[in-house]
């Protein structure tokens, strides 16, 4: 594998940031708490810095982040394109990734940066800020405008801590550093209200997630060996329920969190017949990405998934299929390394 | 009410420590991981500092931190009183809850150190470390343990997190201060693997803690209002599953988290026959303490609990029309308040 690109510096980033006056900022699809909590973040750091900003999401600002202060000016992308000087590409692995709509919307603009953290992320901008080891995007625009001397205003301070606690499972995952547990103390420091925010992050969710939960864990599965184990979303229970797309976010740590689980899968019928697969693991050598990757899919070694254009019961039987191959080579090297020993 | 008496200076505190050399750590009954992790915190510092020290819970290691490296000398209390020289509560608000095999294993003992964060803890032993501020009994160790300058071990630094980290609800509860963020920081300096931690701490329940879930779901009921939601866990199921004290710990917050949700109740049907009912609220003017008072239970304004004496049906009617008389009351102040404006 070739060596990555090198990343832009903060000095860099805030050369363009001070010499232009209009930005776009934007994030993936179906956004998630790091990718909303990005662009109200930098955006209210650039507006609080006398920029003109606007913040354009593909799919609009989803219901259970609407309490973030500053979450009003997220809009879905205007039909025509718009003028302005920079796009900031937020948290977002490639370029699709950022909509069609909105690609179109900023097809005028020159000038692209891309700040994010997923190691994947081919460097699709003209300066492009990876930092692979950080847990959230939120964390690394934390340490930029505190580098840059930017204002760091209520709704910034808040959005990024949103951005940094949802993106690590509330501090949880192996991606969290001593540095994100600092910013967290440094935000509270700075008057952020950590109860009413949480409460607001983890706390309040539709009713109706309750009841999908208890659909879901109607068809838990679980293999022989408790290694593998996953449940299943009918299309016509997404119906019954009036489901929206974050109503089932981090539904599948739940499977996760099972003593002795190794890998934890979510499928998904969709609406076109299609298939969504979901799959976490715990442990490096059951490589999520690589079974994601032999299906056209992707993702982390510890979370990946796929799109399949194929109805769900024969995604899921060759996706378990190719995960059962992979538990029984690595019970083989066990084997084998038990033997050597 | 009369103020609470002044809490003993860490000096104090490091003053007993370093003139004597026999310790025995005590916590309360059903530990959670506070009153464990503050045992085995305490306890290794002590031990790395060259003192004897012995580990006594009434109930015992509960299986869900048996990963904590250490946990190993946390014993039932012998038969018989040992010989020591200071005995130290901590995590327990009221001398009672160390359990009466605990207390008559101790009773030879003189000196009575007592380290906790319950506002309401009367002050039971000779020096009391009273810190109400803090989120956790760990919190208030970790302090203490640099302020004296005592040896921070792996088994401590890893205790102490994992105190903190559950009494905190994974650093998201109004109780979690700058300071707590900080901790983790700096114990994460010092070698914590975070991720490890956490997933033996979050993502390690038994099988049957999901069956229990789904038994639960399957019971759960919602007022017209939203306001209130309760689930029910029949002996029959408890019987029928096998489940263990730990399996049901916290998933009253599977109802907290529901939106419009400002009462969750768990009501239990105990094998005697008899009922517990926990409670949980998003808002004081729903003091849950106060609806178990009347009941003859007690806690908090925002977590509280009963034990009842009769048959769950008869238990869970009544529990439910003093919340509902309560929610009468409230929406009654609302439209007054309303009125007035």
């Amino acid at each position: 594998m070739s060596e990555s690109p090198p990343s832009a510096s903060f000095a860099q980033i805030g050369d363009v940031l001070r010499h232009h006056q209009s930005f776009v900022l934007l994030s993936h699809v179906r956004p998630d708490g790091d990718a909303i909590g990005s662009q109200i973040g930098l955006g209210f750091a650039l507006l609080a810095a006398g920029k003109s900003v606007r913040l354009f999401n593909e799919d609009g600002l989803p219901d259970n982040l609407a309490f973030l202060r500053g979450s009003e000016r997220i809009e879905r992308p205007p039909a025509d394109p718009v003028d302005a000087d920079v796009v900031i590409a937020l948290d977002t692995a490639t370029r699709p990734r950022l909509g069609a709509a909105c690609l179109h919307a900023v097809s005028g603009v020159k000038l692209w940066l891309n700040i994010d953290h997923h190691i994947s992320n081919p460097h699709y901008a003209d300066l492009n800020l990876i930092h692979a080891t950080s847990p959230a995007t939120g964390q690394i625009l934390y340490e930029l405008i505190l580098a840059l001397g930017l204002p760091l205003p209520d709704e910034s301070r808040d959005a990024l801590y949103v951005a940094v606690s949802t993106d690590t499972g509330s501090f949880q995952y192996p991606s969290t550093t001593a540095k994100t547990y600092d910013m967290a103390a440094d935000l509270i420091r700075r008057g952020l209200d950590v109860g009413t925010l949480n409460s607001n992050t983890y706390d309040n969710h539709p009713y109706r997630r309750l009841e999908l939960l208890r659909a879901l864990l109607n068809t838990l599965e679980r293999s022989p060996d408790g290694l593998l184990a996953h449940w299943t979303l009918r299309e016509s229970v997404r119906h019954d329920l009036a489901l929206c797309a974050a109503d089932s976010e981090g539904l599948i740590d739940v499977i996760r969190g099972i003593r002795g689980v190794q890998v934890a899968v979510f499928f998904e019928e969709l609406p076109d017949g299609t298939s969504r697969v979901s799959m976490r693991s715990k442990d490096r050598r059951y490589d999520v990405c690589q079974i994601a990757t032999q299906f056209g899919g992707g993702g982390h070694s510890l979370a990946a998934g796929i799109r399949m254009h194929e109805p769900l019961d024969a995604a899921k039987a060759r996706v378990l299929a190719a995960i059962q191959q992979r538990i029984v080579e690595v019970s083989g090297d066990l084997q084998t390394a038990g033997k050597r020993n």
